[in-house]
């Protein structure tokens, strides 16, 4: 897709290099709604909270917005009293450029965790920014927000709610520190369908869980994630207030695409990542349990470097599976590559399977499926494995 | 220390090259006693339990035995009813040649998981290492169990019993798929003091407890853990029934020193290793949240690369006990390397800090301590860095 399709109506967004850590590349990003917008926020469930992730949820309490800027580099967490004061007066100076109350400006931050975040670049390029965002800046704003993502991550859906287009766009950024419960993981939304905060806020939260939730690069989590998702109204839909509406299904249909889109792209461009596998846990005795053995499996080191090496290592899936702390008879459990099926009765089928699954394990991307023949709950997450390039990005990357 | 001095009255051991999978290096090792030992077993937690795992466990229900017979290259595991019989085969095989009813005799096997044992190797072979076992062939037996280990684990204390002079020897094995709950991990101790079988069960899960359960190398637990120790009480003092005795107090230090050595000596020499590191949590709410936030910061692959790659990232410690479950106010934590302060109140405490902890993360061993301004529990966890010989050990660990 060409960066003219990238556009939602109301909303406007840019970049620019301010060189806040990164010299030489785009750092600061802005995104601007025409009016404000309902405003859904989704953070990292880690204790320790960067000064953004504090700032943006008091600002979100009325869960309306008019604008999100992001900076990577520095995360701005572990920061204390000065990161929250420098958090504000990155809200300050975005508000005053803009023309918005300060409540009405959210704040993220990705990169260096215990760095100061340096406010004379905010202040330096800030009002530069804002006269500089177009329609089809989100091509821009995605590169801005990068860390270690070797590719800006941006995905468009478009509908119909009662007759009227509407779009909803996303942009993300991942790579590493990634597990389930939002990681060191940006998402900002836009949609221009109009519908009420509390019914945003609500799918935001149901659909994070279906999307950002699933996916895992390293079982880290971080000090910042954050999903912001603003509803302008532009469509000129009759606002959505009840989400089991054929309305509410329709703009969740969308936004579901767009954030499991995102997911999955955050997992393809894990730091190092050489393979996106989809492992998906069946014959569960219950949702909960399928869903941690699926992460318990898609998290192991052993599992992950396996799958680097392009090794059918099934034995290394089972021990996972045995260790996950749910209700397993390894006497039932069968495990496919794809179609093919590699264990039956917690033994390898043996012929000429493992030839089959060595032909799979060669592709960037496939799926495992097990069945745990214990009940009938499913659960699937996405996963990449733990290759050469991973170590060596976390050994370096403060340096 | 020389060969010679492993010795333990009333022992015999001894290793064999049988080429079970691995050619031209020992991979089968006997150990004898003299008479029918008092004897202890812990095992794997996992829920896939490798034959020998479910074999040694049915012995071991009158808590005596006479032999341990162990192999490396191929750990029977997830080989189902065909498994357990080849488990039951090569217990019969050794039972019959050292003489001995079958129950008496405990089997371990590590390796990889999924292949079938083959028998003859056991059977061509054992007869010869049952007649060329030695008092001092601890050192051959540690070195046959080894997979991807680089150092045989060895370690041995002396001490006095009622006047009577006792010794604890063990021997241990590690490398991967190494966390608490016991990895996959062998150990087998041998002990001339006298003790009641009940009392040595019990100690032999207590000081499992201190020691083996306080190491990770990379999170996963293992098919086929296990932990032997035989006390053939030819020390002679008077057996010990009562463990809060001063004799069970004795024999409690000398094994908890040979179990924490070995398991300490695991970690140093885990997969690709090259830090070792001692991760204390002070100042915790209680035992178990002191315990999860230090095994929380000893699992983290940000952590880990960190270490490998000499960085002070402090922010990655901090981001991992936020993720961990407990009781944590990052303003009052306070951070450690060896002796130096790095963080204050959650925030880097400046100054030449990093420059002093960026020399002492070049050594090989060192700690960090994690104090969490909670309250007074305190619990200490050995782990490891995460180095680029981890993955290239784990993509390549079957071809």
């Amino acid at each position: 897709m060409s960066k003219k399709e990238y556009t939602v109506p109301g909303f406007k967004a840019g970049a620019v290099a301010a060189g806040i850590r990164y010299q030489g590349r785009p750092d600061l990003a802005l995104i601007i709604s025409e009016v404000t917008a309902a405003a859904a926020g989704v953070f990292t469930t880690n204790k320790v909270q960067a000064a953004p992730v504090l700032l943006s949820r008091s600002h979100l309490t009325g869960n309306r917005a008019r604008t999100i800027v992001v900076n990577s580099g520095i995360a701005n967490a572990c920061t204390g009293e000065s990161g929250l004061q420098r958090a504000r007066s990155t809200a300050q100076i975005v508000a005053e450029a803009v023309g918005c109350p300060i409540h009405e400006v959210l704040v993220a931050s990705t990169g260096v965790i215990g760095m100061d975040l340096p406010l004379e670049p905010v202040s330096n390029y800030l009002p530069k920014l804002v006269s500089s965002v177009r329609d089809d800046g989100w091509l821009d704003a995605a590169r801005a927000i990068m860390t270690t993502d070797t590719v800006p991550k941006i995905h468009i859906v478009r509908g119909l709610l009662q007759d009227c287009p509407f779009t909803v766009l996303g942009i993300a950024k991942g790579a590493g520190m990634i597990s389930p419960d939002m990681a060191t993981l940006l998402s900002f939304v836009a949609t221009d369908a109009a519908i009420s905060p509390d019914a945003l806020q609500a799918l935001a939260r149901e659909e994070t869980d279906r999307s950002f939730n699933r996916i895992t690069v390293d079982g880290d989590t971080s000090t910042n994630d954050t999903l912001f998702i603003l509803a302008n109204g532009f469509a000129g839909n009759r606002p959505i207030e009840n989400l089991d509406s054929s309305d509410g299904e329709c703009l969740r249909r969308a936004l579901g695409e767009v954030l499991l889109k995102l997911a999955k792209m955050i997992v393809a461009d894990g730091e190092g990542a050489t393979k996106f596998v989809e492992i998906t846990v069946k014959g569960g005795s219950g949702q909960a349990e399928a869903l941690l053995a699926a992460r318990t499996v898609a998290n192991s080191l052993l599992v992950k470097t396996a799958l680097f090496g392009e090794d059918a290592n099934w034995g290394r899936i089972l021990a996972a599976l045995g260790r996950a702390g749910v209700d397993l008879d390894p006497q039932r459990v069968q495990l496919f590559f794809n179609e093919v099926k590699l264990v039956e009765k917690g033994r390898a089928v043996g012929g000429d399977a493992e030839t089959k699954v060595s032909k799979i394990l060669k592709e960037s991307s496939f799926s495992v499926t097990i069945n745990l023949g214990q009940g009938k709950a499913e659960e699937t997450v996405y996963t990449c494995d733990l290759s050469l390039d991973y170590v060596k990005i976390n050994a370096n990357y403060r340096s």
